[in-house]
């Protein structure tokens, strides 16, 4: 996934502010499941949600504003009820990209209510294909 | 109603991103709105909301990084489905405050489907004797 | 201009919230400009801002999370010193878009210390000529 | 520190979006910092930044919108270029108050180039005064 970093996004030290990272992983996690066929609006209408249980990520270079970053998005655990994400955002620079962040977040489904609950099964099975064929 | 300046709020040209003062404002509405013992948190728990249909905002001075600002807000208009609010901020600078901005913004008040719907007779109530006692 | 609204630009009324448009307003007259083969990027290392002066929004509908966002740019008055944009934003719904939100921006050309100037020159051309050839 | 969770820093289900902590960590530790009489501001004035480095956050119970916050910073580590800090945040609920999320960040300070730099002098004495008295 791919995106511009924008005006709004960075801060007076020149460079994107480090919150606005938490913000990429989020879409580009929505846009890696929708590659799978996974919509997680959808996900939402249903009444399940993945709430964010840790945030971790590390910063390696500044990017700037303008910069294009690609982000790479790996599903490194599945769990009945939790997933963990893992994530390598780099800048589209010449001659070669140039790493910016990387880190990692964990989810658990939840119903409307806040609980902890199993994941979907469509979802399960979904991601666990998708994990088995090398997608991520 | 009086907030600093976040970091986080600060874009590449050193002072206050545009779309923060946005934030600035609501924050201002929700707080004058307390000090009438009306508590937005329990509108919206009751399933009403008062959804922004117009913002407009004129901007003189940049705010800083740290800057303390004070958000003066009046209500300018009391409709039976809408309320209208002015804004004016001023940085807190010696020898004299600042102006940074001033503003307007509009709101109709909707239920739970989006609909526009009459102000809740406490609420109605309650701004206009503030209205007529000067408050704003 | 295209863009998806961003789960972190959502409130807890399930919509976009109306700061984040503040934003989309940039991207969008970022992307417009760069169409034109001018970099606001370039112009900012140079020195010169487009300081925002005016925001003015009005709310028609609201947009959802995942919704995706058309934004339709116009140059809609050119000064020596300043520009105006208006903007049109449409969700991509079916069977038709669907209008979201519209309104203007004004902005004056200053120099790192924030002073006023003309616009620079190349710029002025380009816009002209965009303007001219009804690309506005 | 204490600060209220703003609506703005909602999503659409109905809590403090994960990113928005960040700014709070920020804010809190900035206030922190405050408190011993360093004016973060006058740092960056001076040329020096804090770069963040690494965040890492572990969230307990969600923040609703209006929640009061208080955010408790330590400093965890001292290094000859860099900090750790260390945060509790609770929503100030009754009969008693709620963990909401704890995290640490660390930072090196850098010059206007974003090099790594030494801490200035002045900052390492206060800061070391200030964890040797307790007050982290």
């Amino acid at each position: 996934m791919e995106l511009r970093v924008r005006f709004a996004e960075t801060d007076a030290m020149g460079i994107a502010h480090h919150a606005a990272y938490v913000v990429y992983l989020e879409a580009a996690r929505i846009e890696w499941l929708r590659t799978l066929g996974l919509s997680y609006r959808d996900l939402e209408a249903s009444g399940v949600s993945f709430a964010v249980t840790e945030v971790s990520l590390t910063y390696r270079t500044p990017a700037r504003f303008d910069d294009l970053l690609r982000i790479d998005v790996t599903l490194t655990e599945r769990r009945s009820r939790g997933l963990r994400f893992g994530y390598r955002l780099h800048a589209l620079a010449s001659p070669e990209p140039r790493l910016i962040a990387h880190g990692t977040t964990l989810h658990v489904a939840t119903d409307r209510a806040g609980r902890a609950i199993r994941l979907p099964e469509a979802w399960a099975t979904r991601l666990d294909a998708a994990t088995a064929g090398g997608a991520c």
